[in-house]
């Protein structure tokens, strides 16, 4: 489904990757996905009050419509940056429009990086021309530009999907990059989605809102929401094929894969944990239950010990502010029944301390008897690596 | 204020402190705070759907109004244990009643410690009327009952006050534990506060629920909210000083020193952080933002590292909830402005650091410019040592 061997990639789109010298380190910072005719597009955003100039900018062409491209850069967030901020996101749609020669309300930006700083125009404008001139539909291009929106991300995080239907194709490409709002003055998780499927802006942002309620809405490394989260997605109907189910199913599983990538990389992780919450009256209710569950500090140093202290995961689910009384609630952690109808069962510490030490995969499991809602969430543990990243290694 | 040398007792309060082994490390682990008389009483708990048995017990006898002692153990949280907890509850203030000669009804109970365990009772039994049996007035066992009801505390908390007014006194002694809901298996906040002023319990009530909205309910460590978080409050009227407006300062004076005790004393903890938002359209407001700065992981580890990385406290803000623009928003970190209407200042990164660094208070002031409302918070940093203590150090 993923790897560099395997990646597919959908008609009628380039990509390239430069290093435009906005990351200290000098490495690739600059990416451009473009599409050789006009896409239906859609986006979701972060909802933090201070959002950054490139959210404010997708924002407001979004709804016009037809998109061309998408440029990436990686090492400045261009957040909290004021009307200089947004001059800038403005200044770079235009300065790749011109390339293009298109619109510059057919250009969307994203950035990752540094808060509080402004972009260095000058090596953003020069790298994004040098981009967009060495675009290509290779492959490799695409795997050059999941690397290029690193910032402390280990590993690039891509997936393809390809689908056939009465004897045509459905390509889905899909990149994201996400590590935590994380590092020395690192942030956010970003995803970008291409396919040539055929589709309008219309149904494409339902596809999306679902599928990224279900996946990126439900993972949280540390729980500090970023200025610049963005998903966008892009369709340009190069493939021929226009099939609304198929693609929304394709959509949905591409963000869950690229979704729970984010906390398997998460700053210091050594467990990946999964947390099932079931049984709930609403899914408002089971996501709010999971978020305190994966947000907690203690719930995730627990984990990172292979300490089976389920007190501090109902307790968690305690303070979500979701209204239960104890005997309506039961838990598991690795399938191992830990708390049933508000009361502790018998079970064997070392056994289960043994289980969580041994699998890097972690399984909580909460079970209200409120009704039929339920959500599975993802986070990583909390370990005195993620705070030797965010603390020691500064400035 | 306070310190061993200065603690002044109030008037007909006897304290006692003794082993009675519920504690694997055999240390101090319950005490027991008695009045001479029936007092008027008063109490704020954890909001937790989780709640101890203890704060269910409390809760249900603090409206029939005369209560003569306080039982408290540490070792065991006596949370999530389901109808036998909420039994041996009941039986803790029946034993403890027996001895004193009063209604079973008049015993409250507080405990902290491992959450999911049922507590060892004939230890707590025994233990109980052996600390009765000791009870003295004399000021050392105020000492040894603060001490005893420590967790993970490095230190015992303690504060006493002592007004005049028409040449008669009013004492005031509290004491809290609180480290975080942390440590291995460790839990929760208790607060303590004793009085010989006179005040019928509805008054008192007002004053307890005034001073801890603005004390206890301001501080964080984590931001795991305990099962078991309770603030009583004692007045027995030995003083024979009735006058609402002393009693209500004395009150809030000893649980803002109190609590700021809590996250100056957090795990791990090198920084006390004092957060302050101001010129929000109400408390609410300030209070959420607050407590998103507070709580995020990414402010606490930037702090720790001296790093001024002030977009994790502007992004933190961004997140709380509360409406607002950009432009309506700045900030200052140990006095120094960053961040005005929205833009970021110029400043040296050196000088800010060296500053954080050198200090172990930290000042964080942020200001919108909606309203009157203001808010105090303190947290403090987070460490590797805190991960250390929560993960490494287990079962």
């Amino acid at each position: 489904m993923s790897g560099s061997t395997e990646l597919e990639r959908p008609a009628g789109f380039l990509a390239a990757a430069v290093k435009a010298g906005i990351k200290p380190s000098g490495g690739l910072d600059l990416a451009v996905l473009v599409s050789d005719r006009e896409c239906s597009a859609a986006g979701t955003f972060t909802t933090n009050r201070v959002a950054a100039a490139p959210v404010h900018w997708d924002r407001s062409i979004l709804p016009s419509g037809s998109i061309r491209g998408i440029i990436i850069n990686a090492g400045n967030a261009n957040a909290a940056t004021g009307q200089l901020g947004l001059d800038n996101a403005r200044a770079t749609a235009s300065a790749a429009a011109a390339v293009l020669g298109c619109r510059t309300d057919q250009i969307l930006v994203a950035s990752t990086g540094v808060i509080g700083h402004q972009l260095p125009m000058p090596r953003v404008e020069a790298g994004l021309r040098a981009a967009l001139d060495a675009a290509t539909e290779d492959v490799s291009q695409f795997h050059e530009a999941s690397r290029a929106i690193m910032t402390t991300d280990t590993r690039p995080k891509v997936v393809s999907l390809r689908r056939e239907i009465n004897g045509r194709a459905v390509t889905l490409l899909g990149l994201a990059k996400g590590a935590a709002m994380i590092g020395p003055n690192m942030a956010t998780m970003l995803g970008f989605l291409l396919t040539d499927a055929r589709v309008d802006p219309e149904r494409l942002r339902g596809m999306l809102k679902a599928a990224v309620e279900d996946s990126f809405n439900c993972i949280s490394v540390e729980g500090h929401m970023s200025t610049n989260d963005t998903v966008l997605a892009l369709a340009n109907g190069a493939g021929g094929v226009e099939d609304d189910t198929l693609l929304a199913g394709m959509i949905r599983e591409a963000c869950i894969t690229l979704a729970k990538m984010i906390p398997d990389d998460g700053e210091g992780a050594t467990h990946l944990i999964t947390i099932d919450v079931e049984g709930a009256s609403t899914s408002e209710d089971a996501r709010a239950i999971a978020r305190a569950v994966a947000d907690s500090p203690l719930v995730k140093t627990a984990i990172h010990g292979a300490d089976p202290n389920w007190g501090r995961i109902v307790s968690a689910a305690g303070y979500a502010g979701v209204p239960f009384e104890e005997a309506d609630l039961s838990l598991w952690l690795n399938e191992v029944p830990l708390y049933r109808d508000g009361a502790p069962l018998p079970f064997d510490d070392a056994t289960v301390s043994a289980n969580l030490r041994a699998n890097r995969e972690t399984h909580i499991r909460l079970v209200l008897n409120h009704g039929p809602a339920a959500v599975r969430f993802w986070t990583c543990d909390l370990t005195a690596e993620y705070v030797r990243l965010n603390a020691d290694y500064t400035t």
